[in-house]
């Protein structure tokens, strides 16, 4: 089925303990299209400058990334600096300039008006509207917010979150967004709002998945080489968004299913720096490391009789 | 099968965001017993002081721990305060009286020099050796510890390490332990110390199992109320430590039970102060958990077809 993403392209330079990059291609709809394209065709709807590398260009189209929804403004694009500490949880921003991202007014491409799945990336909650009055009939709207917003645009965020029908955001997002420290409460107030699900992403301890009636914890697969935490959401929401659009499902099984593999395009994409990991991945590998999550977290039921015979107090 | 443990029991007096509660059971022996009792007897060697209250003594008692390895001494029982934030992951110690317990010297009854399954809980590690060497063939040895034993007495716990089995530490313990920052990295030079089994309890987050060629990565349970945090590690090792005493088994499927189990304990104790959560616990809430756990976690496999037919890239 249809996916459509809406976000950023970026050139970002990034320094964390293990090395540093400077003006690599960054971006949440970068990630989560590279990571999305692994399961089907993906709608970019972004903005870059006159700088921005054709070569990154026709990588995202070379990946089945329809491009048509890319507009080129006269400018520079999108630059974002940042640095990590060991800490890798922990993004230090040292420098944004927003160029032609600060005008960006997403316009739909007429072919792109019927998609069916839609992902709102990390943008302005007005744009995320704006981007959803242009899409006729989404089955499945899921969208990515931050505290920036929470802060400074919380009720044009509330009126976005009431026509999207997934969230996701980080811990500590869903205790800003919900007032509420507790995360299992701030997860059941958050579904009052709007989304019928919700995702808590918690780095590099895993993810929880939230309905009204159904609780899924996934832990991350524990790494020993993490690079550059980068993209790791959007590559998340990608392998989530991918997933889901292709099986055309959203019972609780596939949503299981998405979460552990938003859960290893993540994994592999913070192995290396910039879109690197993603790129060196391959349908095998993702299988296999699907494969791994399922032997790292399942374990057997109980012996029926563990509390017969002699078995104390109880 | 026989299970040992050595550790301290304590008068808590613990403030949390939802109460407080003063001069209150607590230690880690104490926790790790009550824990462990619901799958076995345990055999206690721990120290109090004239001042402890008997009911106490006969709470334990009852429910099966051996108590001729408690020695009640002249003086006051040891006493703990401290204090959680909202971030219940830290205790912050407001003040401690080791009263008695500054003079441990465990001593084990006869009785108890044959036991199979020892927990040594977080004490000064000369005195885990002194416990071991008292135990003639012990088949299953685990051991906890703190930052406070591996800055001041390392080599003393590396000593102790060589000879166990097992260790439960914390994250933060783990990298101040390895001198690793990330956590797989940690694990893997941990186990070049002695022990063939190593458990990284990450609180909310869950918990990480190593052993030479494995990982398991355990959820947490995602409690809507949690009052107290204290015990919690202590509960976790003897709901781990109880089942595989009962078990008589240290297989990977063994393990993984058991730390699931030992979840299910950690996530029932800390719903209410002091022992009061396992106190009110039955085997059928036990195993209703443990179920619980299993659907939290669970996921299928991948469609066998999932990347065939039209799927781009890969």
């Amino acid at each position: 089925m249809t996916l459509l993403v809406v976000g950023s392209i970026a050139l970002d330079s990034v320094e964390t303990p293990f090395g540093r990059r400077e003006e690599v291609l960054g971006g949440s709809a970068t990630y989560f299209s590279t990571a999305a394209s692994f399961f089907g065709p993906v709608r970019l709807v972004a903005t870059v400058g006159e700088d921005f590398p054709d070569e990154h260009v026709q990588f995202l189209a070379a990946r089945g990334v329809d491009v048509a929804g890319l507009e080129r403004k006269p400018g520079r694009t999108f630059r974002w600096k940042g640095r990590y500490e060991f800490d890798l949880n922990q993004a230090h921003t040292l420098d944004t300039q927003l160029n032609v991202f600060a005008d960006f007014r997403p316009e739909l491409p007429a072919a792109y008006r019927g998609s069916e799945y839609v992902f709102l990336g990390n943008i302005d909650p007005d744009l995320q509207r704006r981007v959803l009055d242009q899409v006729r009939a989404p089955r499945f709207v899921a969208c990515d917010t931050m505290n920036f917003w929470i802060d400074s645009k919380r009720e044009s965020l509330l009126r976005t979150l009431r026509r999207v029908d997934m969230l996701f955001v980080n811990d500590a997002e869903a205790r800003q967004l919900s007032g509420e420290h507790n995360i299992v409460k701030a997860a059941r107030r958050i579904l009052t709002c709007g989304p019928r699900a919700l995702v808590v992403k918690r780095g590099e301890y895993g993810a929880l998945f939230f309905t009204g009636d159904h609780v899924f914890a996934a832990s991350a697969y524990p790494l020993q080489s993490l690079f550059d935490p980068t993209g790791a959401g959007d590559s998340f929401a990608g392998g989530f968004m991918g997933y889901v659009a292709r099986s055309g499902r959203e019972d609780p099984d596939v949503m299981r299913r998405a979460i552990v593999l938003g859960g290893v395009l993540a994994s592999y994409a913070v192995e290396q720096f910039s879109l690197e990991g993603l790129k060196a991945l391959s349908h095998e590998k993702i299988r296999a490391r699907y494969t791994e999550f399922r032997q790292l977290t399942h374990f057997d039921d109980l012996e029926l009789d563990l509390f017969e015979n002699g078995s104390p107090n109880g």
